[in-house]
């Protein structure tokens, strides 16, 4: 199969196919960014859900700043999935977590695509290998998942199946930037990709506490909204950990911290902390924070800490 | 023992034991909401550690508002443990996360701090039970466990052991309040307590990843603050899932993704899905949102996002 024709900047048209929370939310972002949008959803009333959908996020998409010639008009509402895709120079999938279901959707889709256009799976977990069997022409299929609502998260993780082809890989990368996502490009198939393994962890071990009445979901979400949340907007877990070691960063937090590593902190078991995984943890945190000496990065935090927690206040003074 | 004499708001002298980040970050706190510390430390260059600390979170402080009085100059390093006490309506010990270190230095510190002062222990994962057999007067003992930096996260869970008596919790809680933190007082001793085992689980999925070169830790970072920690500012991981729905909310969310649960997406385990797991948490959602309907809370929940989005901007921004 021959690399697409079309360069991700001069895309103009893109079908979405399935129009729920997900579908819906790609469909706003794409209107948002002056795209002409072909949606179609197998539910009766999937017309007006979407609509309510669009109309729900534009004040947002609006204040955030709207591209030229964005207009909820470039909306259509195909009859078919085939009439949905037929003039699409980019697809996005976001059916129902139904492995079966989006095998043979994403067959239909294939089959109805116009040759050399890249068809990317919304899928929150499954991998493009387990998906893409049934396609006449899978080197084209990608997984571009992204996050609730997609009109606003940046993220978008890209990764290629067994049959996908690299191009494939990189076009859509390309794509979802030119969008105005933020793309992780992933060199291999992990189950749940990256973002998702992490929030399940947290969300699995929140249902267990709430399961054995440990702790309550208010106090879950407080625990969250008032503590580590306010830190993560800015700096992610490991260069948070990073600036937790004092001024000797994350190879001190790492040596002190290390033993407490076992403690049943939680029902996760611990990796074996060898020296080799430490070294690639301080790395790793040396090269994130483009070797800025710790006392910048506490400074930045505190400032990002600071803004975010006068950001909450004034949501929350609305209500 | 009685209960402690002085209220909780009357509190105007507190000792801070041990001087790291976090009881260096304690101590920058209590100075900025107005107390006198006095602390202790038994590493030789620590007052001069703790000097440099607190002028570094002091423009933070300033900026976020300053207690009428509150001044640098209210802190006094003392040259030992029975010095700081003395006359400490108030107790926070931070010393490194050694239990049997703990266990010796919460005994001294009981011993030389006047009757009915409450003692409280920033640790990190030991319960209070584990750290108090060796205290003369355990009753006053709790843990209050703080967010790095202390001076910033409101956080604080609070929680006593199995000798403390329930006015020393009640009372630390309340002090805390006064203080300015936000306290989640917990009924059971959990290891890690709540927000730890959440932050925990993340941390060890994180590792597992970089362990195993499944991502690297920039990738892990930016998964989080392009993705999920954009959200959790404002809802915490419950109400951020209570939205993944749609309008059906929490319940359709678990009656969709449940099967996922079981999904390969991290190492933690997944717990049972119940019937009653799943009311439990349908139940606490539609408590922690005070039943404001679906719509209200996106619009929220986007007004959050794109003011965090809009803050961490400003603030890489300046860089």
């Amino acid at each position: 199969m021959t690399e697409s024709t079309i360069a991700p900047a001069e895309v103009g048209h893109v079908a979405c196919i399935g129009a729920g929370v997900i579908g819906g939310g790609w469909v706003a972002h794409f209107l948002a960014r002056g795209y002409r949008v072909t949606a179609w959803d197998p539910a009766d009333d999937a017309a007006e859900k979407l609509h309510r959908l669009v109309e729900l996020a534009w004040p947002a998409l609006t204040e955030l700043g709207l591209a030229e010639g964005a207009s909820r008009e470039n909306l259509t509402v195909a009859a078919t999935l085939e009439d949905a895709v037929a003039e699409a120079e980019f697809v996005q999938e976001s059916a129902p977590e139904d492995l079966d279901l989006k095998r043979d959707l994403l067959a239909r889709i294939d089959a109805a695509t116009p040759a050399g256009v890249v068809i990317s799976s919304s899928t929150s977990g499954f991998t493009m290998t387990e998906m893409q069997d049934r396609c006449p022409t899978p080197q084209r299929l990608v997984v571009g998942h992204p996050f609730n609502p997609p009109y606003l998260i940046p993220l978008v993780e890209v990764v290629g199946g067994e049959s996908t082809e690299d191009w494939a890989v990189r076009w859509a990368s390309e794509f979802f930037e030119v969008a105005g996502k933020s793309v992780i490009t992933m060199d291999r198939e992990v189950p749940g990709f990256i973002a998702n393994r992490l929030q399940e962890a947290i969300w699995r071990e929140a249902l267990h506490m709430v399961a054995n009445g440990e702790a309550t979901v208010e106090q879950i979400d407080a625990s969250i909204t008032e503590g580590p949340g306010l830190r993560w907007p800015l700096f992610g877990p490991c260069l948070t950990f990073h600036l937790a070691g004092g001024e000797g960063g994350m190879a001190h937090m790492l040596d002190h911290f290390g033993p407490s590593l076992k403690a049943p902190w939680t029902r996760l078991e611990a990796p074996e902390l060898t020296s080799e995984l430490r070294d690639r943890m301080v790395d790793g945190c040396e090269e994130a924070s483009g070797g800025r000496p710790i006392p910048e990065l506490v400074a930045e935090r505190d400032q990002a800490v600071i803004a975010v927690m006068r950001a909450m206040q004034q949501v929350r003074g609305t209500r």
